[in-house]
């Protein structure tokens, strides 16, 4: 619905002379293919797009008089971080399924709260999370699926990050709410071409539309199929919940006639490929991680959901077979924080800490800092299929870019700076984000939407979802009223 | 050094009317044995003590206009929470020791740097620390054995919190560095009895001394043994790692002549006990768990440090047992971040995750949010030996507390109280902290020392201490100067 009004405020920007702005005195942490970090850097955006890098004295030299200069005195630069999985419709569900069993999770609490959501309420969720993600130094994220995309297309529009959104798309399965029975393969097919055509490069080219697979168990064979001709036609992305838990194989193998699980079978139909976003992907084997490597799929590791709900996926065997993993936070019902700065953290003591299992003792060189932080960056540029614009801090690229002040009692002192990043770094150190060339986050406040009006407002959308879905909770305390 | 001055103040300040301050409009967990949580309650402190709790309207109108008012408008009280394990001589060395092996870590890092800091250094390192404790809502913290036990003792009487301070104890172990080689075991007794002298009682009753064991492979029996005996002759505890790696228990089935581990051994010769600290006990079977139990031995379980470095303690068995389980940090070179806000968020992930290795699935219903934040409050003050005084809001005890904004991006919405606090909230959330009655931190502003001072002094110190050990750190991405 935003489209038209953003191409042509696009239009008009790319009319006038574009701004320069020079940021500069900073450590500027690439993440390019030479892996440079610039001790005493600068960076010309130009527009939306980044111009030059390279040291502050020659950079002011040469660009100082023309642009506008901002000094971030010792502030350090990085990529901004991109969230390969997140349900932002689930943030008004936050904290409404702790402590309960899968089962209960799922059919009590989730199904329950997603169907009674309004797009109103997707919209505000959206908004919500957005807000959680930028102060986590997000600038780009794939949606996995939830009901009303253009709600979320909106307030993407409004909140001036990147997305890939993507639908939640059911044509099967047992036990789905009244609700959403009834949607036919023809008409889960016939809605996201729809989306696509309406909202698919809208923001001024920030959003992208992709499709949604919910999971195998809600998905007949030609639904996969068609989904997959689909995407390759428009070129764009699939983003799916892959082998989640050990059920999911048993039921495969039951009804499709596989001997592993959902990768084997996917494989085996040709859905697997180079644009299909795997989320979670926990209970693989060893073949079926060859499989992903050989059709280029990518995987996104929520650390947080995996330890809580899900079990430790083989991520350094994924990484070594050659397949791209980059990290996401899930939704706010399975983490319950949506914050990529701590997904780091998670990503590094899950992958040092399962070895303890397999051979007696951790292993804490496993996943090291500069690994992570190229899940959180390139990575997550690659799974997104964006990483022509995104994910480094290259000339040609998008400025997308996170500002962290690291002489904070989180980080110092600071003796291995990029090991702090990953693992001391709070979302205390984030300070200001930039997205395609545009200031969304200055001094730990977001400029482009009402943080507090947003808050208020979720807050009571959040309260009357539940009591809509008649979701009861526990007092866990004894609570005097 | 401090103690004969804080006695004085305190004096002083019991013979002058005391300060009567009342906190309303909050809702007040109270941790107490009724587990009574208040909507909307008030708490009365008078002096260091809390000496009146109830609802709003009622304690408003008892006590409104003889004390201090201040209306928290919805913010959330809870008891200031306890870090049962932390190096805070550690803190200055916070990222030298990320992604090696353990042998690395212990001899190529952590000893060097340990044997080259100063009593100065030291005094820096626990404020340094402290101010991260502070902002984490930390109130009290027992302290894992440093060298320079009077830096620290100066730096907790500055601070204006809690703490059990013990000295790293050690009178045999291979590969010690030079300085620490030669401690006889009479040598180790009597300075830690010069220390329990001086120190004891100090700031006010804020610091206790304990006695400290670094771990079984750097301690004869005699020194266990006569370990033992001086802390129940003084009614104190003993803070000493255990069963922390494999290694451990097989040394000890070597050396000691016993059938498993370090556990096993210390009940053999009589040094489990209700004043035992152990801290991780991560390698111990069911029979040694029920050993703990029966003895009344108190855990610190460190799940960042545990995940990276030692691997999954047995927590529910212990719990089911009747262990008393606390929360720690460790230092920050094995963690890295210094807060037990963050613990309790990876103890609930740690012990949901590791059924996935014995079962097949999580079990997300494992260690529910009340339990954890028994684990940070009362059962961490149980564990210090200090429960009559601290670790819940009750009439009588100290007046040890946080207060907490849930009205942030971190938070919102509240579904579910007691698990947002556990799962959702981040140091962002911590406004204030009380400890002993007095203001230590308001509006994030830590009002006992300066900062900002502390902060720059620290970075400096540290630096100095990597160039004396000679430590040298890889730069791991292509750095240009």
């Amino acid at each position: 619905m935003e489209k038209k009004d953003d191409k042509a405020v696009l239009e008009g920007e790319e009319a006038a002379e574009e701004t320069r702005l020079l940021l500069h005195s900073a450590c500027i942490v690439t993440m390019g293919p030479d892996a440079a970090v610039y001790r005493d850097g600068a960076l010309l955006i130009t527009g939306s797009n980044i111009t030059a890098i390279g040291k502050t004295e020659s950079m002011l030299a040469q660009y100082g008089s023309s642009s506008q200069v901002h000094d971030l005195s010792g502030r350090w630069i990085l990529p901004g971080l991109i969230n390969t999985h997140v349900h932002t419709s689930q943030q008004l569900g936050r904290g409404i399924a702790d402590d309960v069993d899968l089962l209960t999770w799922l059919h009590g609490r989730i199904w329950p709260y997603e169907s009674h959501m309004t797009e109103e309420d997707s919209y505000l969720s959206t908004l919500l999370c957005g807000i959680e993600l930028i102060h986590s130094g997000v600038t780009c994220f794939a949606e996995a699926g939830g009901q009303h995309v253009p709600g979320m297309a909106h307030a993407v529009q409004r909140l001036g990050i990147r997305a890939c959104l993507a639908r939640s798309t059911m044509d099967s399965g047992e036990g789905l709410p009244q609700l959403w029975a009834a949607e036919t393969t023809d008409s889960c097919l016939q809605i996201q071409e729809d989306l696509f055509e309406q909202y698919h490069g809208s923001a001024g080219g920030r959003i992208r539309i992709w499709y949604g697979l919910r999971q195998i168990l809600n998905a007949s064979d030609s639904l996969l199929l068609r989904t997959k001709a689909a995407a390759d036609k428009h070129k764009t992305g699939i983003h799916m919940h892959v082998a989640e838990i050990p059920y999911e194989n048993e039921w495969v193998v039951k009804t499709r006639n596989v001997d592993h699980g959902t990768v084997t079978h996917l494989n085996n139909i040709g859905v697997l490929g180079k644009n299909l976003l795997a989320a979670h992907s926990v209970w693989v084997n060893p073949r079926e991680v060859q499989m992903m490597a050989d059709q280029q799929v990518k995987v996104s590791h929520c650390p947080a959901a995996a330890m809580r709900m899900l079990g430790f996926a083989p991520i350094q065997e994924m990484q070594s077979a050659g397949v791209c993993v980059s990290l996401g936070t899930d939704g706010a019902p399975s983490n319950n924080r949506m914050s990529l700065v701590d997904e780091m953290y998670l990503a590094s003591l899950i992958n040092k800490g399962k070895a303890a299992y397999t051979r007696g003792t951790t292993d804490p060189t496993a996943l090291p800092a500069e690994n992570i932080l190229k899940m959180a960056t390139i990575n997550g540029a690659q799974s997104v299929l964006w990483e022509d614009e995104i994910g480094s801090l290259e000339v040609g690229k998008k400025a997308d870019l996170l500002i962290l002040n690291p002489d904070l009692w989180t980080t110092l002192p600071v003796h291995d700076p990029i090991a702090n990043i990953v693992y001391c770094m709070r979302t205390e150190n984030i300070e200001s984000v930039i997205c395609d060339g545009q200031w969304i986050m200055q001094n730990c406040k977001i400029l482009t939407v009402n943080e507090g009006q947003i808050l208020k407002d979720a807050r009571e959308a959040a309260a009357n979802i539940i009591t809509r879905a008649n979701i009861q909770l526990p007092l866990r305390m004894n609570v005097i009223p």
